[in-house]
């Protein structure tokens, strides 16, 4: 580590549907200070964007109080996003369409803003500092309310405008439940953390706390929990078979909420996984381990992309007005 | 184009099971001369290597004839091809497993040469000239004895060592008919032309001349060639479902023997895929453009990009035993 760079960071935002998670990052995506604030969905998407600009500025003038100099910022958010056009295209949750995000939380913060997918991003930083070091072909597969994926050939990220990993929407029980998206059998009607739980209840009758309390009751032998578990391994186990025949990763990181089950959900995963395949390549299933912080850290891995080489930005402007553009 | 390069060109060759279709290439891929050999398969991998070779010199030979510079060669084979380590992983077909093709066909030759995977080499020749033109996110889908397919991300060809692109092996009928790979199910044992001409006989009781002729009863209202057909159709749109879910590819290229079929493949098939697809980016389905010369034309593809910039190769030596490396 150069010594000259020591007070240097880029600004690190993760826009969820409840929280945002900021950080100032070092070179090393160390965190010299994090932030958390709720995401003010309720009020709209202009206030979102709104109050993702205010913790910008926030944390740009942290880092001018530390004598830090930034680099520049990166935001990443869910839904479809295009990195190319820097446009968040759509998020059901924020409530967006066709957002020129970057450029208005240029305006409003003045500092250069490189926009991301909370999800690829997470990938990203899985890749460069988490559970798939040293590894180029990477499937990235969060697993909470939903399921999607950050899908990575030969190191790259494939985005496809954004519209690539829909893991979540690939269909394994034909005539299954029906999907928010309005197709039927959806991975994620059967496997993600929120059908777990909800499939627990509808069986059994009784309320449940959630996915890892499915799990709490599967490790007890409760034969509902068996069942409704059984059921998403095989579906995962499906989904991650169809995943190794059509592009062969070396590793699939598991993260969200489900993939704090650890073993319980690993172990008959990767048995599954195992009897599914014949000759393809067997891809290596691994937690996440970067946890939450995997978005924030790659929102610092894309800002110290885009802004490596790029003049240290000064410190920061007085509050301005929301630009007019 | 410039006048000093009209007498370039490179040799190209394209190993199938049964014959090897090879050509003297100039820079636009124009084929100065085309040759067709039968593939000594049954004859043992050390005979079709030989054969190879054989051919590769028989073509430098052609082209000093013609006052042709050759500037390299490229040869595509079938099965796992890892383009990388420059070698032939596997080959059911034609018996072979790990073996350093190109250090051989080089020892052989006396030429460079660049290898490559007959479908991903296709895929990369209708991206360039044919089917796909102007696209970036392409799938090249060949269905003929199997069903395989070249995948391309943002122009890139995606390879994971020779793994990627087994679509023939997704399984479509969780509880469906063995398939060769070991497996129950595969969209292989249910779409291919194969299989196709199979389930009509198995059906019928009638012999009926491939999937040719499958769909040629269709046209003149056989119900069980419907039957048959509508499954096919079925499986390939729930395949071609999933792959715009994964990687949203923007143009899906269908080749090999059953695209003949034209619109009565094409268009069952798009309105089946629309059906299922819901926020997912729609592909455009096409037929293949350049028949079976996209596998060599892909191999002169492939020699150019690895040989351009090298110096020019002189007239071919005498005949050099098979070097023992």
């Amino acid at each position: 580590m150069r010594d000259d760079f020591v007070g240097d960071c880029v600004i690190a935002l993760d826009v969820g549907g409840t929280a945002m998670k900021g950080a100032l990052l070092d070179r090393e995506l160390k965190p010299l200070r994090t932030v958390r604030r709720a995401t003010p969905r309720r009020s709209g998407p202009e206030a979102v964007v709104a109050e993702t600009a205010t913790v910008l500025r926030d944390l740009h003038r942290s880092a001018a109080t530390r004598e830090l100099t930034v680099h520049g910022a990166g935001v990443v958010v869910p839904g479809i996003v295009d990195e190319e056009n820097r446009t968040a295209v759509y998020s059901a949750n924020l409530g967006w369409r066709d957002l020129p995000l970057a450029a208005l939380l240029e305006d409003a913060s003045g500092l250069p803003v490189s926009l991301g997918h909370d999800v690829r991003a997470g990938g990203a930083a899985e890749c460069r500092l988490g559970a798939a070091r040293d590894a180029r072909d990477v499937w990235f597969v969060p697993v909470g309310t939903g399921i999607s994926a950050a899908v990575f050939c030969d190191g790259r990220p494939v985005r496809a405008h954004g519209y690539a990993g829909e893991l979540g929407h690939v269909v394994v029980e034909p005539d299954g439940e029906p999907c928010s998206c309005g197709a039927r059998g959806c991975l994620e009607t059967v496997a993600s953390a929120a059908a777990i739980a909800a499939a627990y209840s509808a069986r059994s009758g009784r309320r449940v706390d959630g996915a890892a309390g499915v799990g709490a009751l599967l490790a007890q032998g409760d034969p509902d929990a068996r069942a409704v578990w059984d059921r998403a391994v095989d579906a995962l186990a499906t989904a991650f078979a169809t995943v190794a025949a059509l592009l062969a990763p070396e590793v699939v990181v598991l993260g969200g909420g489900l993939a704090e089950a650890g073993a319980l959900l690993l172990d008959p995963l990767r048995a599954s996984l195992a009897r599914r395949l014949t000759f393809q390549r067997r891809p290596e299933l691994v937690p996440a381990a970067l946890g939450d912080m995997a978005g924030c850290l790659g929102a610092g891995l894309a800002a110290w992309r885009t802004t490596d080489g790029a003049m240290p930005l000064g410190r920061p402007a007085r509050e301005r007005p929301e630009a007019a553009s």
